[in-house]
Formats: C-alpha cells, sequence, structure tokens
C-alpha cells in the first residue's frame, strides 16, 4: 500500500470510527456488577497474606532470569539485587504500583465492542492455550488454524464473551515461530471484539503492536489500550526473559498486560491456601511493577491462575473447593492494590463436556463472578484442565455466561419490579400466567437457557433422548452455518495481510 | 410389647444413649460455617420487600382454607378475620415470631448425629418427593420401597447428608393412605441420622410423632425436637386445611414445621423477584405464625422453594439466576427476622445426570450455600425437575456437598496455614512436591472428589474414555453392596412394627 493510499485510509478509518460510535445503538459490550460483592477471606486473613507476602519479597525474594535490563531497571528503582535475586523493602511494590490505573479501556476496532477492564467491570474472554480441539463428531485432536477461527467465530457471535480472546487454540498446523502473525490476523480479521496479543517471545509482541498499528493507526495505539496480554509467572517466585521480554514491550506500548502466577497448588506453591495466596501475591506485585518501571501509567491486570495438584495421580484438578477460595480471597488482595483482578472462568478437568465437567465449571465460575473478577480468561470452551478446546462445551459456557450478566445486574427494585399491581390483580389461590404485568414482562422476565430442555419428559423422549452436549452440538454447528464476517476497510485488510507476508518470507519456519 | 417390656426398654434406651454420648467420638455431624455471608440484595431492597410484604398482609391478606380452628386462632390474636381471609396489622406477625428459636437441636436416635439447625449451621438432607426413580441400568421407573430404602441408605452412609430427609421418592407400590408407616419406619431403622415426618394427613403427622414416642420415648418426644417436616403453602397466599393440620399437630407436639412458599415464578407469583419475595415474605410469615399461636417457641423455619416457569413450554427451569437471587434474599429476610431458613439444593430441570443437571445443580447449590441456608432439602439425587430421583446423581451430589464442607470452613489462618516454611524452604525456581509441609498436609490439603477423574488422557481412555454417570454409578452399587444398618435396640424395632401393623389392620387400603 502507497503512502498516499496509507493516508487515505486512515482518513477513512477515523471518518467510518466516528460514524460507527454515533450511530452505535448496542447495550453495553461488557458485565457491570449491581450486587454486593462476596469476599471469602476475613480482614484478618488477608492482613496475614499481606504481612506474609512483604516478607517473601524482602527476605526470599524473586528471581528476574534471563533479562539484564530489568535486573538494571531494579536496581536504579532502588532494590537489592544480588545476581537474578530481587529483594524488596516493605511497601516499594505497593508504592510503585499506585500509578497503575484502577481500570482502563481496551478499544476494540468496533468502538461499540470497547471494554472497560477494572472496578465493577466483568469482561470475559474464551479458553486460552490448548493444543487439543474435541467435537463429538470428530473427537480429540490436534487444534489447527481451521479451529483456531472457528472458536474466533464462535466467541464474535456470542453476546456473552465479551473479548475475543487469544490463543483460543494451538493452531498446530502452522510453524510455531510465525503462527502468532495468522492467530493475531484471525482476531483482527473475524471478530471485532478486543484481543489478546501474543506473549511467546518478544519479537512476538513487537509484531503484535505493529499489526494493532496497522489496524488502529499508530498515533492511536499509542495514547490507547487496544491489546491486553497474558504475562504468566513461572511460579514459585520467578520471572523469565521471554515473558519479561514480552511484557516490556507491551508495557512501553502503553498496552495492557495480565501478571499471573500460575499455580497449581502443591507443585508451584505450598498446598495451603493462605501459604499460596502469600505467594502469589509478592509474584504478582513484583511482575506488574516491571510495568510500571518500563512506563508508569501503563495498564496492567493482578491475575490469578489457581489449581490444586491431585495428591494421587499429580494432575491439576478444578472445581474444588481450595482454589475457589484462592481466587476469591485474590480478587480482594487485588482491590485493596486498587488494580483491575483477572481469573477464570469455565475451568474443569473432565475428558468430556459431562457432568464432572460442568460441576467442575460451574464451581469456579459462579465463586468468580461473585467474588468480583473483572477479566475473565477460559470463560468458555475449556476442557482437560485446559489441554482442549471443546466446540461443544464452548457452546455450553456461553450460555452460563449470559446467566452471570442476569445475575450481576441484581434486583429490579422498580415500580414494575415491584410488581405489587399484579399481586393485588391476582390474589391469593389464583394463579399469574396471564394477568397484565405477566404480559408485560413475560419476553424479558427470565434468562432463557439456550441449552436446557425444559420439556415435559414425554417430549424430550420424543425428540431423541438428547443429553446437552447433544444440544449443543446442533447449536454449534448451526452458529458456524450463519457466521458473518464483520466489515473491514479492505485497503487495512490488504496491509495486514502484507505485512504478514512479508515478515513471513523474512526468517525461516521454526518449530521452537 | 408388655407395659414392664416397654419400661426395661425405655430404660435400656435411656442408659445406651447417655453411653453412646459419652463414647461419640465422630467430629461434628453438620458444617458449621466460617466464612462470611453473600447477600446479594441491598438493605434498599430489603426494606422495600418488607413492607410490601406489610402491604400484602393488611390489605390483601392471606386464605387458609377447611380449619376453622386456625381461623379462631387468629381471631384471638387479634388479626381481622373475612371468611378464611385474613388479615394482618402491620408488625403483628413479626411480634408473634419473636417467640420461635433463632436455632434448635433436631434430636437423632443417635446423639452423635445430633444437628443444630440456625445461626451458622448448614444441616443438609436429600432429595424429597420425586414420584419416579432413575438409574443407569434400570431407566426411569415408578418408585417403589425398596428404592426408597436404597436411598435412606444412600443418604445414611453420605458423610456429607447430615439428615436423613422425607420422600426420599414416592413409594408407589403401597397404598398411598399407609406408606407413610414404612417410610418414617425406613428412616428410623435404616439410618440413625435425623429425619422428617409425613404431612400428607393430619392424621399422618401424629402417626409420625407416635412412632417417635416409640424410637425416643414419650416424655423425650414432648420436651426434644425429634422430627422436622416441610410444609408448603399453596402459594399465592393460601394454606389448606391439609398442610395446617399437619402443622398444627407438630408444632403442638414440639416438633418443628418448614413453612415453604412453593412457588413457580409467573405461575404461583408474579414474573419479578422483588415481587416474587414480597408475597412469600408475606406467605412465610403468616404460615409460620400458627406454629406460634399453637406452641410459641416451637421450632420453625422459614422456607423458600423458587423455580421460574417457562414461558415457552410452561415447565419449571431451574439453575437459572432468578431463583438464585430469590433464594439469596430470602436467606436475608429470615436472618432479618431472627429466624432458621430453608431452601434447596442440587435443583436442576435436565431428564439425565448429564451436563445440564450439573450446571443447573451447581448454579444452585453454590450460591444457596454462600447466601447462609440453614436448613438445605434436596441436597442429593434430585432430577427432572423434582419428578426423578436419581441414584446416579445422589451420588455426583454427594460428592458437591462434601466440597461445600470444606468451602465453608474457610481459610486455615493457623502458622502450618501460612506455610512460610514451606515457601522458605523451596525457593524460586523449585517445586513444593517434596518438601516438608507437603508431606505433612498432603493427605488433607485438598477436597478429593470421589466423581472426578483427573487422571491422564491417555490413562482415562484405556479405562473405557468413562463419563461422570458411569463412576457414579458404580459407585452408587458399591456404597449398597456395602451397607451395614446400624444397630436398634431389638425390643424398639418390634415395638415399632407392632404399631404400624395394628394400625395399619384398623383401616382399609386406599389411594387418596
Amino acid at each position: 500500500m502507497s503512502a498516499t493510499a496509507q493516508r487515505a485510509s486512515r482518513r477513512g478509518r477515523s471518518a467510518r470510527r466516528a460514524a460507527r460510535a454515533e450511530s452505535t445503538t448496542v447495550s453495553q459490550p461488557y458485565i457491570t456488577r449491581n450486587i454486593p460483592l462476596t469476599e471469602l477471606c476475613s480482614e484478618e486473613g488477608l492482613e496475614i497474606i499481606e504481612a506474609n507476602a512483604d516478607t517473601i519479597l524482602k527476605e526470599i525474594g524473586i528471581d528476574f532470569t534471563d533479562d539484564d535490563e530489568v535486573l538494571e531497571l531494579w536496581k536504579d528503582a532502588g532494590a537489592d539485587v544480588q545476581g537474578t535475586r530481587v529483594r524488596f523493602e516493605k511497601g516499594m511494590l505497593q508504592g510503585l504500583l499506585k500509578t497503575a490505573p484502577s481500570e482502563y479501556t481496551q478499544h476494540a476496532r468496533n468502538p461499540a465492542r470497547n471494554v472497560v477492564i477494572g472496578g465493577k467491570n466483568l469482561v470475559i474472554a474464551p479458553v486460552y492455550g490448548p493444543p487439543f480441539v474435541r467435537d463429538l463428531d470428530g473427537g480429540r485432536r490436534y487444534g489447527t488454524i481451521e479451529d483456531f477461527r472457528n472458536f474466533v467465530k464462535l466467541a464474535y457471535m456470542a453476546p456473552s464473551i465479551h473479548h475475543s480472546g487469544g490463543t483460543v487454540c494451538e493452531p498446530v498446523d502452522l510453524p510455531v515461530n510465525k503462527r502468532h502473525f495468522d492467530m493475531v490476523y484471525t482476531h483482527m480479521r473475524y471478530s471485532d471484539k478486543p484481543f489478546m496479543g501474543s506473549v511467546t517471545h518478544p519479537d512476538r509482541a513487537t509484531d503484535t503492536i505493529s499489526m494493532c498499528e496497522i489496524l488502529f493507526g499508530k498515533e492511536f495505539v499509542d495514547s490507547n489500550t487496544v491489546c491486553t496480554s497474558l504475562i504468566n509467572c513461572n511460579s514459585p517466585m520467578t520471572l523469565d526473559g521471554t515473558m519479561l521480554g514480552a511484557l516490556k514491550n507491551y508495557s512501553r506500548a502503553n498496552q495492557a498486560v495480565i501478571v499471573t502466577p500460575f499455580i497449581m497448588q502443591g507443585a508451584m506453591s505450598p498446598v495451603s491456601s493462605v501459604g499460596t495466596l502469600a505467594q502469589a501475591l509478592a509474584e504478582a506485585m513484583a511482575g506488574m511493577g516491571v510495568s510500571q518501571l518500563v512506563r508508569p501509567g501503563s495498564p496492567v491486570i493482578f491475575g490469578m491462575f489457581a489449581a490444586a495438584l491431585s495428591m494421587q495421580s499429580g494432575a491439576p484438578t478444578f472445581g474444588t473447593p481450595e482454589p475457589t477460595m484462592v481466587i476469591s480471597a485474590a480478587a480482594q488482595l487485588a482491590r485493596r492494590l486498587n488494580l483491575p483482578f483477572r481469573s477464570g472462568g469455565s475451568l474443569c478437568g473432565s475428558k468430556l463436556p459431562d457432568a464432572q465437567a460442568a460441576y467442575e465449571s460451574a464451581n469456579t465460575l459462579t465463586p468468580a463472578v461473585l467474588s468480583g473478577v473483572n477479566f475473565m480468561l477460559h470463560g468458555a470452551g475449556w476442557l482437560e484442565g485446559g489441554l482442549v478446546s471443546s466446540y461443544e462445551k464452548f457452546v455450553m459456557d456461553i450460555d452460563q455466561l449470559g446467566m452471570m450478566g442476569t445475575l450481576c445486574k441484581g434486583f429490579d427494585l422498580s415500580e414494575n419490579g415491584q410488581a405489587m399491581d399484579a399481586i393485588r390483580e391476582v390474589g391469593p389461590g389464583q394463579h399469574f400466567l396471564g394477568c397484565q404485568h405477566t404480559q408485560d414482562n413475560f419476553e424479558t422476565a427470565f434468562y432463557r437457557s439456550t441449552i436446557a430442555d425444559n420439556n415435559s419428559f414425554e417430549q424430550w423422549h420424543a425428540e431423541g433422548s438428547l443429553h446437552a452436549v447433544d444440544r449443543a452440538s446442533k447449536i454449534c454447528k448451526e452458529m458456524l452455518a450463519s457466521y458473518v464476517a464483520p466489515e473491514i476497510d479492505p485497503a487495512i485488510d490488504e496491509a495486514l495481510l502484507e505485512f504478514i507476508a512479508k515478515k513471513k518470507a523474512s526468517f525461516p519456519d521454526s518449530n521452537v
């Protein structure tokens, strides 16, 4: 694309953005909570955890490996740096994190899809990371870029998903060192919701930002957040060069990062919840601190991923009470730092979208929502401990996420919500089916599940005695068949493809 | 049994009871919450609901049908009685309910199984009421007394079930007017946990109390609560003679009743949650008031059963957000009356113990536990909107209930719980698998699910690719095969059987 064409396209883009912003009539594209918070940890417990995190930071410290620049930054900031080990005086990190915003807007290419992350808001993204996919027809198999596209399409079509996410599955059919181009492009092209960037190499973060600059314009990206990316700590108490490199590149570009202690309790942290929380708080504060060192005020999310290790099989377990409690308390700790909080999600260990999967997912999802999570990764599609992106589970989960939206709305205290006219009209011993209030409200009165079968046994039986997964499979196919891509400026699309082609041609394929 | 034998047996019983009480070493047989409450309704919302309930009671009133005695009692108490319609001045019922205890002990024949209902406690009972049963092998069929015995046995064997419940399924093979004898006897003989009595006719309540007097001794029953029974309101705003008769008989005998507005929102109440709550509060207060009229101080539980009506099929739906919110707010209303609160439970509309069943059950269970329910009916086994008692669902649900017990314990803030020694010992970049703290705690560190498969995909596949329901079926069969009945004094057993035989012979069988 010529420089003239670029400028023209940029002007056209701004004009279209303004037009879309004016004409948009869709409701707020994320959840704002209107119910009190569930807080499972006492004030005493939180103070103990915070004091222990301070002790860990001061006496044990955090390892920052393979990144001399970060060690220099810590030295300059006044931390105690010995080799790769960095120790922090009490209160130093809390002070450093004061520059991080308590909430921020992540812009989408469709401004009607912009999300505000933090505060009373809940933004939900799909599953992240699985190398495998599963559906009822094809069983379990490695993910491909076609699967990746399908999950982006499903997330785009689901009103209860607010964010296109990142690695909705690994496109294993593409070379490791180049697949990020296709992944980021897929989010940009097949959805107009906000998305996540590549974090598997610092250069891939830079590539993501370059592509964002093509999509949004360079100036816009420098002064606005258009990307939120996932930085996992190597728990316990370590951040490595790959993640730090990606973190620095995003933060320098004013793009948001989620710093997440990724913890299997019993392996990467103590078996106890209070011990796990102290360690995770120390790790998260140290990791988030880097973002404020490289660019004070850049958006950063306090993340927490917790699963309990099965002491029998050594496998992670999900949906059990201990991680639920850890997530709830971590949300409280994040609020005390005045920072947005991220956690899952519809997590489960089951191999199939069966009762185990559903119990476990609900056990993670509901408490996370009630506890005030701001950014929810793995909202839909997660199966088998995160090894599998499941098509049917995705469709089941988005139904559950829809319910969470209704739950968060809280009670309607209006005169219509009080319904005293209906109670007067109907009176003792009668029914409300035909009364005026019911007629006026029945369309929107109750959340309507897409997956649940609430027909009579006889009707259900006559229709083939379907399991929930059978109904989900049908809905999933219907969704994909009816997908229509959001419009994109052909000049931008061309520029993105041109950038990718040029970049891909500039170095050989590799699977590391 | 002769009078002498009776006296001897009574003495022996007291001696045994005392001995059991001394020797008992089992842990507390119910849950005491050690986590903060989840309260979804604001103070403003609660005040609106309470004011509207007062308006309903004063202006619309409640119908008490087919029970002249209750109308007389209300007249004497100063209520406005017009025909069967009773209206109440603001504050009258709140004043009347002040004599009801905020918590009470329900005695079991094994004192180690006594439960305290109310306050911070949670007592869980199985499913109540289904005419059908289902298992993997036999499919869906009418329940029999053998099924009834099986569910009593399963509840007896499940540590996470604290209460034997009542109509664990309908024994449809027995005549309607006599099956209560066999049902109550089954709870008494095949379990030693506390149980519920018959409510389908006032005489059947009296029979239940007579059997309790044989089991516990007459004096003991008069001064202690040994039975908690379920009185459903005929919502909207009606209590009928059958339920009122049973209620009065139990309350006069100092036995506990649960007064439950049984509500499908949209049919028996307005489609809105706030309207439903005002109506339910009015109904519950009026029904509970009767217990305090006939015997001030007799134990009574504020109950709430809420489901939303599908406006498409007319069927009840479960696990959706609206009933969750109603239950949570109703718990708040009960606490403001200083009364124990009852609600479900592992409710679902699914025909099968599949993902729908599990999502819906978890969506009801977790918020109910977090919201501070004191007595949970339908804790395990509920399927198909309460039409079916499912063997496999029962086994899955008791696993979930076990998790709730762990969740309610809250955080271990002890030095061991803080685990700072482990964090110091392991340090950055290492793992916690072998450290001293893990070795000392791994046996009890995490809740171990009985149903979840957390093995590798390969191992799971090699073992037959089982669904959760397959594993539950296996566990269910193992439980029933290994059941051993609790001991019972043969003289008491004989006296119970004698009473039943005599009573059964005294009137003809009937199916009404």
